[in-house]
């Protein structure tokens, strides 16, 4: 069907452009952005729910939640006392650069050092919208399988981080976490992988210092 | 974007009109069809795995799988002695019904008493496409938290049977299981919630009788 490609093109240009625009502003304020991406129940909510909880002292933390229906994963960052808007899609499997757009344009935004956005939980649609971030974060559960890297292999492809979750787990499942490593790699040779548990702490510490050395450069190369 | 807007529509009316001939055909032969819906990971192909191996020797049975990348689903039904045909949907989010009737089309599945159709790994998209099936059936892995039927509303209103799979792993979770079923009950009423897990067999022989039965009453219907 040549004219849905046609609309389909269309809307990613669309997106492309509004994409652009955040990106020119997130580098005018320094501000670090990151666009978490994965399959529904994989744990995003919790490692930025952990995130805050590490950093959110010295670091001036914002989130938007992008979801087909609810408030629920806003109230929980709410619940911490930083900033987060949530963006309700209808159906949409995704967010677009427009609506982050909007959501960003808020005040409560305006100082913020990092602004994480948790996409609507998807690992297929959410990964050809440029969201304005500095990089895509893929999170993959132990629980969801050690097939999934080539089995969607797009987002691993795309996504700088992988963050491996739950891994408190692994003695419960069958997660070959070589053949994972192995999967990940050979989809992007420069992909920065981290296992995390957010039950136990595991990991948290790696991953936010990840994040303060990814903002500690985008501010140096600012100046 | 009313034109894209316009697109899905048409795209849905030509699925649609596919989706009616389809369920014609197996109205006429009489095949019981199962749509599987579920996040990637929720063990679709491991139920479908476990429902050869106690019905196969008394029911012939058809599968169909769908997935972005790779053939590995396919081949781990083919291993078990099914037919099995995977649909390799490239970026596409879901099945459609064109897909679906042509690879159904093959000789080997002319004899087959229940087709079960596996969808690609989403609980959105593949929610508005109906493939012919009798049923939607969504599973829902206690690993993905229990706040997921009220985020992913559509699929659990018009799945008539929800599998709660992984149920081993409750012990090791924090998933409130009354939770979980008052949202499915408030969502749709009439669902059919089972629990299963593949890793000890609960449930599978209540599931495994839940298709037997839904077989002999399309079977008498047709008399």
């Amino acid at each position: 069907m040549p004219e849905a490609v046609d609309v389909r093109q269309r809307v990613l240009a669309a997106n492309e452009e509004a994409a652009r625009a955040l990106r020119e502003e997130f580098a005018a304020s320094g501000t670090l952005v990151v666009n978490f991406i994965s399959s529904p129940g994989s744990g995003k909510t919790t490692l930025l729910e952990a995130t805050v909880a590490r950093l959110g002292a010295t670091v001036r933390l914002g989130v938007i939640e992008g979801d087909i229906a609810t408030e629920r994963d806003a109230d929980r960052l709410r619940a911490l006392g930083v900033p987060a808007h949530q963006i309700l899609t209808g159906g949409a499997c995704h967010l677009d650069a427009r609506q982050v757009r909007a959501a960003a344009a808020d005040a409560a935004y305006r100082t913020v050092d990092m602004l994480l956005i948790e996409n609507v939980g998807n690992l297929i649609c959410p990964t050809s919208y440029d969201l304005g971030e500095d990089f895509k974060v893929v999170v993959l559960s132990v629980t969801e399988g050690d097939d999934k890297p080539f089995k969607y292999p797009a987002i691993f492809a795309r996504a700088e981080v992988a963050v491996i979750s739950k891994v408190d787990l692994l003695p419960h499942v069958a997660f070959d976490l070589a053949a994972v490593r192995e999967q990940i790699s050979t989809l992007n040779p420069h992909a920065q992988i981290v296992l995390t548990s957010a039950r136990t702490g595991e990991g948290v510490g790696e991953w936010c210092a990840l994040l303060e050395a990814r903002l500690a450069a985008k501010r140096a190369h600012r100046r």
